[in-house]
């Protein structure tokens, strides 16, 4: 158990690292050189260019103006300056609430640590209980309930303090989640023009044997909606050609190398394959997907075409709101409907034995990677493992490194999974890769680092412990690893943040492609790495520190400070890269907040339950009917919430969007929205970035006649049983031209 | 524990008295006399008159006709002969479906049976593990699991036939689902013109300082579903006046007994307060609740507003598919909105309470009902209970009365609760009222006779018992309890259904009205009381069959002829009460299949457990993973169905609804829909049965012209904060004539 000064070391470490880690931030952003490191979200936004030669040729490289190293803080309160209207226009709706997590977190523990030292430090210290017991303890100890002997009615106090410390994070939460929506709307009441407004994406359409899929679509939304329709785009399979894309791509990259160099031209342009795949595949019908972006005259019209259920069977012609066309992951725009149900009970198992079995083939590559393994595995290394300093790397940090490369390659993992779920947007991909990520951490941080065991030993204690021996068994041990999460906290997130804003991985990487590759000055910018929010693994990380400031709140209201101080720092540092650094993909419009907001709701339960096990195994038990009603109406809170603002995150309000309609059809009576749609759900592939391989897309012929011949003849009079629907009596569209 | 002999007595007795239950109906179903007690589905339908006096008085009332005697057992054929569809032109979609649910009782467990018979009562048969461990035992548990030794291969049968029986139930559901989806779309499709196929329920209409709630509806939908919207209907909160309109019935039942009997003119009509009231009613604005019924032009027009979101503000104009105008529960649409999270909230609590603890209360009105209660709180009860046979029956009866007594009136407490929550309707009102009592027999019942100990003693165990050793305790109990469930099954399946086709309660009622109070034809017609399905607490018995013969199917697979014999009768039995009795209040198109499969489906996935816990203690432990992707497949399997065929029970698909309206249009063009649904969604009450009475609604004024003129002069310029909003900012409806 660490006393106040090993605390207090730790402290100091990591204090001065972090400081250090500033100190060469503010040294390294005054660099020109470095400017396109530390800034490059201008450059994107085009303002700023690479430092004009004005002044001397060194001046471009190092900057000698001493006046400005004096104030190298000068950037936090820069980072604080610009307001969040402005903050949104210049990065966008995500970048902005993604800010209000941490000040979410800011909001609910600053009067709770007040709350908590001005009230639980004089009750917990005031007795003697550890003294008394002559158990190993440190002055921290003494702050925290551990200090409480056994049945006092001091724990009144304590059990107070839980129902305000709920109360005071719902209400919070309350007024965050209201905000939020309040900004997502007028967000999106402001919005200009844009494809997603108007377009709605229909998957498993069902085959027909009569009409291809293009002229399928056109005819059932002439038919089920024939105010509204506008033009559709059929989605293609066309991950061939991207990967052949990818590698003309990389080919162009040494081409242009060559021609560089050497002058030459090459005799064959390799862009010849990949324009006959192109041809190829916009040629065949088997390339056409059974999914289209079908694009609506109004919004009016396609919210309720993304809304509603087009037919009587639920699993054909889904249609659902088109994410943004830059959020569209189009891989698995090809994954058939059918096997979703199957991929998501696959990666759930999979998940499951991700988070509780992960220790196992870790400790198998651990074994083959100790000193007997390589003998065994590889003999012919034998004498080299001799040598000693080979002997102790080998033993001192193979294993170790096998548990590493595990943890950085997680969220890849995870990522992995999301994607083969089969989600068709990038947010949402990123949203479910939080939550298994969140689910991990859960089990195998906060929860392995509690009771000390893998999920796997945590996994036979659920099954073998009685429903109110867990929370017993997790509660008793809480205070004692007090002092190990304050140390966790300051190394991960004072060290890990102060870290992000230096960039070492993106400055090292751009200086080297910047000697070695960089050639243009495209090139340049393409060796910009501003990289992004990355909410898949960043936000659950946030998440723990509040599962840890909800918990110990009451046990131990010591740690409040310490996380206190990483969520006004990590505030200041992502402001500041947000401004300055990062460029997000895509724009969701704060969707992920209701996850957020249902995670901090899980940590104040699992903290109301964890007390409930302490408490009981304190000689306190007959409170735990009082304290039960705290869950109750923490999840009864959750469920209001979710009524009361969820539905502004998923669905589209058709009073907003007649609104926008009508305001604009009086501006602009004659915006051409068909040539606005045009192109703007085509897989990107086909929007090469040369003008003169821009194809005309031909489905849109006889889109203008509002009836269409229909091929059908055969149907007319014997309405044979299609293909597709096998057992399944429901039917096809068939009304076509019977009205 | 129960003999060969002793089940073989129960099962004579039962039998008997079913078979007595059985003759007693045959013969009183054949006298004139009871006619309107056994086929008043007859005389409903208009296919059925009293008895014309063609011959003698007495044949009015008694059946001389011998011969027609002799085939008293003829009513089971005639009932079994009615075609499915004939079924539900007759009686409706509701009551075909629940018919089948008997059926699948029989498709689930005629092969599993035969199985069963077939592989596991030579394997278990062919063992001594109980005459070797010298327990008491009967010849039935020689064919129950209980005799095959411990560690014993044979084991690995019981397995097998366990995933023989998930998967033969799992692939009955699945068709079944199918089936019945077809059925109800079939349904729907051919469903003549109903109000309710045009009209949506508004709820939660946020007040207007400048405009009544029936202007507000107006011009909103005017604006928002400009070419869709027809007229609507504002609901008053007519529970007064529903309650003196009660009054005036029972008084006019009066009224109408003295005029017949002295034939005297009554000086004050009983109706003038009533008027009075109604007057009130349509004039106050007060009494205007803020829902209300809009209609639209088309069906594709209410199908589109029923499935969208209105506005921002998730929680204001929410709208939903009206139900049949005589499924409306008209009492709850005057419950303001925002209490109903909290009532839903009360509603949990109070049920896990009455779950739980209702044995509480129960042991006190005991401890009352005993001889020291009386006396401590009637002592001048004493001489009296001093009497011994009012002392003995104070010590026998009353403890069992009063839990007797409880039992009897638990589905109208549910049903109290669920009203209390604010459903709208009286079908979805009996559906909730169907899951709260499934809760209450599954554990009250099931669970309590397995490990025999009150709700209460089983939470406790539940909370201190690790997960795994729960269905290990409840494991080990089920086969012994085999024999009991035999009695049960017989008891209140055999013969509780066939005192079901007697219809004792009606048959008193019926002839004590009509000796005492009827009058005139009318009231003859009023003294009949088909009754109906009572989905609510038939429903939930049915499952429990269900529950019986899945958990028992691998461990006693003696039970399950029992339970075959149950559904046999039961569908019989239920299929004539259907054709000749029963009455249904409402149609609601088999909603209720969904619930019905879950519940067989949390049938199935107990059964899986509970062997797990079983086998676990009989040396087979290592099985446990084998048999664990049983529940995981079959939750999976669940979660496919409320994907594939839910949403059809939900929602409503555009492209029917298009058809219908392009159909109707071309065959109708002339229809006035307005005046066929002016009065449709009138509260019954201002329909009074008086035609005289009948009152021009006045909100229809204006409903002609497309742009009504606002009155919100003040706000044209200061758009104030609307009253109801309070912090939120999500914003009104005012673009009503902005455009």
């Amino acid at each position: 158990m660490a006393t106040v000064s090993d605390i207090g070391l730790s402290a100091a470490i990591n204090v001065s690292m972090a400081v250090a880690f500033l100190l060469v931030f503010a040294f390294l952003r005054l660099q020109p050189i470095n400017d396109r490191v530390y800034f490059p979200k201008w450059y994107l936004r085009g303002m700023r260019d690479s430092p004009v030669s004005s002044g001397a040729a060194v001046q471009k490289v190092v900057n000698l103006n001493m006046r400005s190293y004096l104030k190298f803080l000068s950037w936090m309160p820069a980072a604080l300056k610009m307001p969040e209207d402005e903050l949104i226009n210049h990065a966008g709706l995500d970048s902005a609430v993604y800010l209000r997590i941490y000040l979410t977190g800011i909001k609910i523990f600053v009067p709770i640590s007040i709350l908590a030292s001005l009230v639980l430090f004089p009750v917990n210290w005031t007795n003697d209980t550890l003294d008394s017991m002559k158990v190993v303890h440190s002055k921290i100890d003494k702050l925290s309930i551990s200090n409480i002997p056994y049945g006092s009615n001091r724990f009144v106090t304590h059990l107070v303090m839980a129902y305000a410390v709920t109360f005071w994070t719902c209400y919070v939460l309350f007024r965050e989640y209201e905000i939020i929506t309040t900004m997502r709307l007028r967000f999106l009441a402001s919005e200009k023009r844009r494809p997603d407004q108007f377009t709605v994406l229909v998957r498993n359409i069902p085959p027909d044997p009569d009409e291809s899929i293009s002229e399928l679509v056109e005819h059932f939304f002439l038919v089920n909606h024939p105010d509204h329709y506008l033009r559709h785009q059929v989605v293609y399979n066309a991950n061939k050609l991207a990967d052949l894309v990818e590698k003309k791509k990389k080919l162009q990259n040494w081409l242009d190398y060559y021609q560089l160099k050497y002058e030459r031209n090459p005799s064959k342009r390799p862009t010849t394959k990949e324009a006959d795949e192109r041809q190829k595949i916009m040629k065949d019908p088997q390339s056409a997907v059974p999914a289209a972006f079908v694009s609506f005259r109004s919004r009016w019209g396609a919210a309720v075409c993304a809304q509603t259920q087009q037919t009587s069977n639920p699993t054909v012609w889904i249609t659902e709101w088109a994410p943004e066309p830059r959020d569209v992951y189009w891989n698995n725009l090809s994954i058939p409907f059918v096997s979703l149900t199957v991929r998501r009970l696959i990666v759930a198992v999979a998940f499951f034995f991700l988070n509780f079995f992960y220790v196992i083939p870790i400790a198998f590559v651990q074994s083959l990677a100790s000193l007997e393994g390589i003998e065994k595995a590889l003999p012919f290394l034998k004498p080299l493992i001799k040598i000693d300093v080979i002997k102790s790397f080998i033993q001192g940090f193979l294993p170790g490194i096998a548990l590493k490369v595990f943890l950085i390659l997680l969220p890849t993992i995870l990522m992995f999974m999301s994607k083969f779920e089969g989600l068709i947007s990038q947010s949402s991909l990123e949203r479910r890769s939080a939550s298994k990520y969140y689910i991990f951490l859960f089990f195998n941080v906060f929860l392995g680092s509690i009771v000390t065991g893998s999920a796997l030993d945590q996994l036979k204690a659920y099954i073998h412990q009685s429903a109110n021996e867990i929370p017993r068994t997790i509660g008793v041990a809480i205070p004692m690893r007090a002092t190990f999460f304050i140390t966790y906290v300051m190394v991960d997130g004072w060290t890990g943040v102060a870290g992000e804003i230096l960039r070492l991985r993106a400055l090292i990487i751009f200086h080297l492609k910047n000697f070695f590759l960089v050639k243009t000055e495209k090139d340049r910018e393409e060796a910009m790495d501003p990289g992004s929010i990355c909410f898949d693994w960043c936000e659950p990380r946030i998440q723990l520190y509040f599962l840890l400031g909800l918990v110990y709140a009451v046990v131990t209201p010591l740690l409040l400070p310490f996380i206190l101080v990483f969520f006004g720092l990590a505030y200041v540092v992502y402001r500041h890269q947000i401004i300055n650094v990062y460029n997000q993909q895509y724009e969701s419009g704060a969707q992920f907040w209701p996850s957020v907001h249902g995670r901090i709701i899980i940590a104040l339960i699992v903290s109301q339950l964890l007390l409930i096990g302490l408490l009981s195994t304190k000689g306190f038990e007959e409170t735990t009917p009082v304290l039960l009603v705290l869950p109750v109406l923490t999840f009864w809170f959750y469920k209001y919430c979710k009524n009361r603002f969820e539905p502004a995150f998923v669905r589209n309000p058709l009073q907003e969007a007649m609104r926008k309609d009508t305001l604009e059809r009086a501006r602009e009576p004659t915006f051409d929205l068909k040539a606005y749609l045009a192109n703007a759900y085509l897989h990107p592939v086909f929007k090469g970035r040369e003008e003169e391989d821009n194809m005309s897309i031909s489905e849109d012929v006889g889109m203008e006649e509002v009836i269409v011949p229909t091929k059908r003849q055969s149907r007319r009079n014997t309405p044979a049983q299609s293909k597709y629907e096998g057992s399944d009596t429901l039917s096809l569209p068939e009304t076509v031209h019977e009205r």
